[in-house]
């Protein structure tokens, strides 16, 4: 894997491109988490926008505490798919048994990325499975998404929770109020020319 | 509060009866408290009972850890409701403002307390605010329960856990399975004579 | 507090200030937490500036969670400190009762804004109480810092995970790596007019 | 590993002696994590014994949440040890990526199991890697332990937790305090059978 020749270097490009890969691999768009992020938040902003959503997704996923967790919880879908993990773990995330909750403590690591306010809407999808978790969940396929349910349920929390904060960013800057610290982020951040948004 | 020359040391029992009485003083009974955990677990367990449900949340609130959280949250919703916090800590809570999230941080702590199964049930309730909930979130009374609404449904979904975890274990027994170390404490506690049962 | 006929809208630009207002109040400087972050950091990166670590804990200071958590801990201590809370909850906080952990439980929720990589160093300052902690470990002086003291290593814990986070990226550019995501937003971050940033 | 004809169907027991056999296997004694507990706790405790420190231990690797965590964070550790893991997840864990926290993560989910008072200890341990955690992390033995030295030093910091909570109530019983209810299920756990404790 690693060529004894060239140190290890971190690449965060690489680690990038690979959670989008794996998300893809395995059967989940971009797309189809922002839908779960529009459900979760419409009723609280009317002009809510799939590319508001879609955009927020993306930047949720470019934040290297949620690449870890999804490249992670895959790894250990993917293997438990292929037998190649060790008795009782296997049968534990073969059968996403109810008692093992090391998914949900990967999950809850990408929700809270924005913070403790988005604990509610992540145990909410997750309870209530739409969309593409109702996919995901399918035990009929042969496929195991144990750890992938729960993190594409938290990427749509933690969007979720970004969305809100950007919201009230717009609010204050609308009545003309001060920037403070986080709009001057914002604002920032919206200066970036489109293409070094990630794609 | 304290006195000088009484040196300080902690007193389990007053912490544990400090947390019932305030529980009740805000308007809370343990048989709300039960019945959400009826609600969120009844699908599970067809023959689960109100006696069981209630056991569990009281088995809950013997913990140290989720009386400290009860005690701190109350608190701070009964000083809110008398306007004596500071500006614009005040407003944050008086409004249950979406941004401030640390009624769900305390929240969080008590339902880790049985693990991280619990997590999805919290958010659950927290969103659809069944029952009891309804009443605490009703913003017309005047009363201020920012804090207490989410510390409900967080005693009730570690409580959720905790009957997962027993009648996993009474499974076990029933299979003849040898004991797992779980199971000894749970034996151990049913031992317990009903009269030193929390009360 | 709230004029009653003005509606409640959460000002974002108060909360920040607040923040920055009680740390000081209470004798804690942005330079004594940034000596922290020196303390922890500099046998990672010999060349860092105080300059830079100064810089990294106001970042971390204009987080709406962070800001959250410091006002709620530091009115804690002082309604404990002015004998204002209920029993029992005021002779633990008053005591710094071992077995009250609340206040881990919100400088958690400060290291956890730039993720998991900072638990350690929380943890490390906790114990060691090198600088400022030591003096908001006093218990001889009728302080109480109860909260203050775990937010303040927290602070420092958050701003070192934050400067590992940035001097990656800057190793990559350096190297003439493509940029990663989280690049943009760094980038982005310093094109801001020095001015715009907080104070 | 499951046969297709009998039905999954969790084995507490199975979990438990899996997350011995792992540790063991992985070079891990429960005397080694007992030592750390030890040197944790015994400013606290002058009389605390080593087979206190091991019983603690034991009873802390009794819980499942904590089995759950141990044997996912071993299987990462030997995945990558045999080089069967994506890139770059193999070349971050193979290397103890500093940016990559999934194993703090989990550290964490233990050390939570007897609530936040013991973050402390786990930074601390983590920091100074005293005894065996200076053996997991010699980087020059062909062994990954990215994943094990911070989940030996979370079990450790629980166990010492749980000392803290049994400490309070043994001197509350000396004081001949009632009974707080955590007193009530630590008695009937003393009262079960030595040959029923956990190995």
């Amino acid at each position: 894997m690693t060529d004894a020749k060239i140190p290890y270097s971190l690449n965060s490009k690489a680690v990038a491109e690979a959670t989008r890969f794996w998300l893809q691999k395995r059967g989940v768009t971009i797309l189809e988490i922002a839908e779960l992020v529009m459900l979760l938040q419409k009723k609280y902003y009317p002009n809510l926008t799939m590319e508001e959503c879609i955009h927020n997704v993306e930047m949720v996923l470019s934040k290297r505490e949620v690449q870890n967790a999804v490249l992670t919880g895959i790894q250990l879908d993917v293997l438990a798919e292929e037998g190649k993990l060790f008795t009782p773990l296997q049968d534990m995330i073969e059968n996403d048994e109810g008692l093992y909750g090391v998914d949900e403590i990967l999950a809850f690591s990408i929700v809270n990325v924005y913070g403790s306010i988005g604990f509610t809407n992540y145990g909410y999808v997750d309870k209530l499975k739409p969309g593409v978790l109702e996919r995901l969940n399918d035990k009929t396929t042969g496929q195991i998404h144990t750890y992938l349910d729960d993190i594409v349920g938290a990427v749509a929390a933690a969007a979720s929770s970004r969305i809100a904060h950007r919201k009230q960013a717009e609010r204050e800057q609308e009545l003309g109020l001060p920037h403070a610290p986080e709009d001057v982020e914002e604002a920032a951040r919206r200066s970036v020319p489109e293409n070094e948004e990630p794609e």
